[in-house]
Parts: structure tokens; C-alpha cells; sequence
């Protein structure tokens, strides 16, 4: 199993408090491994105390059902497929926008979950935290297939 | 971190204690503090037993999400951005009407929280203990600022 | 059944509170009625927040259990009649002392749980809210029966 | 309320997971602000993922009842005054040792919890994280005050 290690949770993490910064949008910002568990988290100046347990549970969802939580938000819905998925899982299933898989090499090997703001706003603090991990394997690896992929996902 | 000390707590009270008094609607209310925590709460003669537990929860949600549980409720409808939030941390999270933060010079410094009537009355009570706050506040320091930072959030 | 109302379980909190100063030990303090639900609460600047859960806890333990917390507590330990007995209800059951039930006219009419010292810190400001009480019925109702029934029980 | 920032807590953490490199014992190491909500975590790989939740608790214990979790173990053995306290506060209480508030001129701004090694391990590297936080602090300030009231508590 391929898995984030936690220099790299922080190098995503730090992706993504970048752009909350540039937004100035304060956000939790929480990071797990390819087996769902926290690597890492951080609660920046002024973000919202409540938005913690979500960051973390947004990006526990992101790997367990191993899609952005946008998209599990709109199977969700009343009426669709996975209604009421939020109660299994002891309450950890988290279906607002902000958990983005991340990947290497097409592999799911963590996620970030980013809460505090928005839809819009957490969603693009989480991506920019997943291309932040992409950028840094193309300057180690130069692995340009590994861009295409993550882009794919994440826009 | 500024936040609201037992006396605060209990003039705010106070406040929506009297209002609720006024309108005939026995009342749980609640104060937390700037961390969440509870400080003081009180359960009118005649209020309602299960509402114990959503008064402090919503006054610990008002502050957790920094916002009127009124506003968070409008964002967590079926098809709504936070549809669900309610399953999150823990199940602290409150959804209805009657949560209210409570704000020095601009700063959130706790919240009040109130549950025992319809949603109009919990409203009417938690900003009648907010404003007990602000007038408080102009009397010992005549900040005239503050009244009209408070007010706007309020009402 | 005769049950404590919000006067009184304030005056109960304001025995216990004086206490409390007088030692310089700040306490959460807690008062439940009859039906073991809150009336109020109140945590005094300083006060532990871990101890918030523990005093409401206590208080309702002592009217569950219609006996001081202490006397469970003597109960609960390894080898004894109610060992784990905090697991059951759960996890609502205090067996630290400072819980009291209070009576009036030997009936158990609520009872209160005070939290942030050590046992004899918690009990004694327990006692002095339990005593409070007392000493008003007694003003009220000059009952002198009364007085003889809470002392044998609090002291 | 004075509380710990993002930027204080980073700093602890360096200052633990410096100590728990050099020991050879990969830990979680969490930091909670002055309300008891956590700021950040980071699990150092290998670590346990068993471990990242006591150590958020320890942290949120350490400052719920702002001693360290080592004191409060001494008092939550059989037939000690908070036996079975870990039962309260819907299991957040943990006993073993680890936990250590972090306290600036005196007053707990918030808490460090390590989880991961022995009791031994998990404390010596909390206290080098809430010793980093005071070198820094006098780096800054040149307090000299501080460094003994801090070591008072921490050793």
C-alpha cells in the first residue's frame, strides 16, 4: 500500500493554508493516510472550532469511499442512491464539498479534507492542497502522467 | 481570546429570562464561552426537559460555526451546503432557531443559546440576551461602536 | 411529587458559590430536580471545564440514587456491590463525592453536584448549597423538623 | 483568555517530535488552545494510529482539568477520589501520562498530548514540546520569570 507520509501531509496541508490565506478564508485543514487515519491537522488563526471534527471526517470520507465529497454530496440527496450514508459509520461520513482524494501514480494513497468556509471556498483550499502534493512529484519524479491524472480528479 | 466570564453569563441570562417571561414562553438558556464551554444555564419553571440539552448545544453551535444556528439552519437543508451537519461532532450540532453568538468590539466572546418555544420565540429570547450584553457593555464603557456591531448581527 | 424550581436551586447555587469563594477552590456547580433534570448551572471564573460534565453528572447521580456520590463511591470499588457501576446509564454515573440529594420534609426534592476540587473542596461546598436550602425553608416555614432530617444527611 | 496560536503550537510540536526523533519513538503529538479545541496534530510515520485520538485527549484532558494527565492517573486509581473519572465527558478523559498543560506568565494557555511510546516516552516528549514553547517565549520576551514557573510544572 502506497501511503502519504507525514512530510508530505504537510507539504498539502501547507498547499492548501496558502490559498486559504489568499482567499482570506481561515480553514481547518486535516490530512489522512491511504487507510483513512489522521496524519495531520491544523486549525489556522480565527477558523471556526466546529469545522475541526469535519475537516477530519471530510477527509476520512474522501478515502473510504475513495471520491470527492462533493460527488458522494450528490448521491446523498433525498431520493438518491446513498441517502442517509452521513449515519453509518458512527458519524464520520461527511458529504459537503472540501475531501479530495489525493493520488500518485493513479493510487489513492491519502486525502485532504479542508473545512471552515464555503463549498466553493473549502473545495478550492482542498484542491490546491492536492496539486500542491502533484507539483512536488513532478519536481522529484518529473512524472508528467501523474499532473493529467490528479487534474482529471480534481477540477 | 476574549471571552464572556459567569457574571456576563448571567446578566445575559438575564435578559432572555425576562423576554421570555414577557411572552409567556418558559425557556432552557444557555451561555458558553468563547471556547465553546459552558458556563451557566438555567431551566425556566414549567420549560421543557428535552430542551436542556439543545439549549446548550446551540449556543455551543452559535459559536462553533461563529453564526445564528438560524443562519446555519438555512444552509443545511435537503440540497443545501451543509445538509447533514447535524451528524457531525458528535451530534452537538443544532440546527433549529434560538442559537445566538454574542460579540465585544467585533470579537465573538461566546454565545447564548435558548430552546423552549417555536423558533420565533427561542429568537426573540437569545437576542433579547445578547442585547442585555451590548447595553451592559455601553453602560460600564459607552462604546457606542459596539452597539451597532452587535446590532447588525442580531436582528 | 415535590420538586425544586429555579429560585430555589439558585439559592441552593449561591450557598454552594459563597463556599466556594470563602475556600478559593471556583466550582462548577449543578442542581437537578426531582426528575434528575438540570435547573441550572454555573461554573465560576477559573473553574476546571473538564469538571462542567462532572457536577451535572453528580447532581443527577445523587437524586438516580437517591444517596450522597461519596456513599456510591464507597460502593463502586473493586470487590464492592456497584462495581462498574459507571458504566451502566450511560455513562452518566459520578461516584466521586460531591453529590448530594436535598430534601425537604425527608422527601428528596433534586439534588446538587459540585465539581473543581478535591473530594473534600467538592463536598463541603455541596454541603453549604444543601444547607443554603435548608436554612430557607426553615426562614420560610420555621420547620424545625427539617432542619434535623438534612443534617443527619449531609454531614 | 489568553490561548496558543497555530504558529505556538507548530512550535510545540517541533520541540516534542525533535525529542521523540532522539529517542527513537515515533509519536502523535496534538496541541489544544485555551478552550481545550484542538489546534494541531501531527503523527509521525510509524507512529500508532491507535494513538492519535488518546493524544488529541490527553491534550483536551491536560487542559479540562489543567494538570497533567500524569497527576490526574495518580488520582483515578482504585479507591482514589476521581477513580473512574475516565467514564465523565463522554470518554474524552485520558489517565496515562502524556498530557501537560502549557502555560505563559502563569496562566494555562493550553496543552500538548503525546501518545505513541511508554509512559516515560510519551512525558518526556510533552514536556519537551511545552519547553520549547518557554525557550520561546524567551527568546522573544527575555522573561525570565516565565522559565521558572513553567519548569516548575513541567519537570
Amino acid at each position: 500500500m502506497s501511503t502519504l507520509n507525514l512530510e508530505q501531509a504537510r507539504s498539502i496541508i501547507a498547499g492548501a493554508e496558502e490559498k486559504a490565506k489568499s482567499i482570506g478564508c481561515p480553514q481547518n485543514i486535516a490530512v489522512v493516510d491511504a487507510g483513512g487515519n489522521l496524519i495531520a491537522h491544523a486549525r489556522m488563526d480565527g477558523a471556526r472550532i466546529g469545522a475541526t471534527d469535519i475537516a477530519i471526517n471530510k477527509a476520512w470520507t474522501a478515502r473510504a469511499f475513495d471520491m470527492e465529497t462533493a460527488e458522494l454530496s450528490r448521491y446523498s440527496q433525498p431520493g438518491g442512491p446513498f441517502y442517509v450514508i452521513h449515519a453509518s459509520n458512527h458519524g464520520r461520513v461527511i458529504i459537503f464539498a472540501g475531501g479530495v482524494p489525493i493520488r500518485q501514480n493513479g493510487e489513492i494513497v491519502g486525502a485532504i479534507g479542508v473545512s471552515g468556509g464555503s463549498e466553493e471556498q473549502d473545495t478550492v483550499c482542498a484542491q490546491a492542497g492536492a496539486e500542491a502534493f502533484t507539483e512536488r512529484i513532478t519536481e522529484v519524479g518529473n512524472d508528467r502522467k501523474e499532473i493529467g491524472s490528479v487534474s482529471q480528479t480534481t477540477r
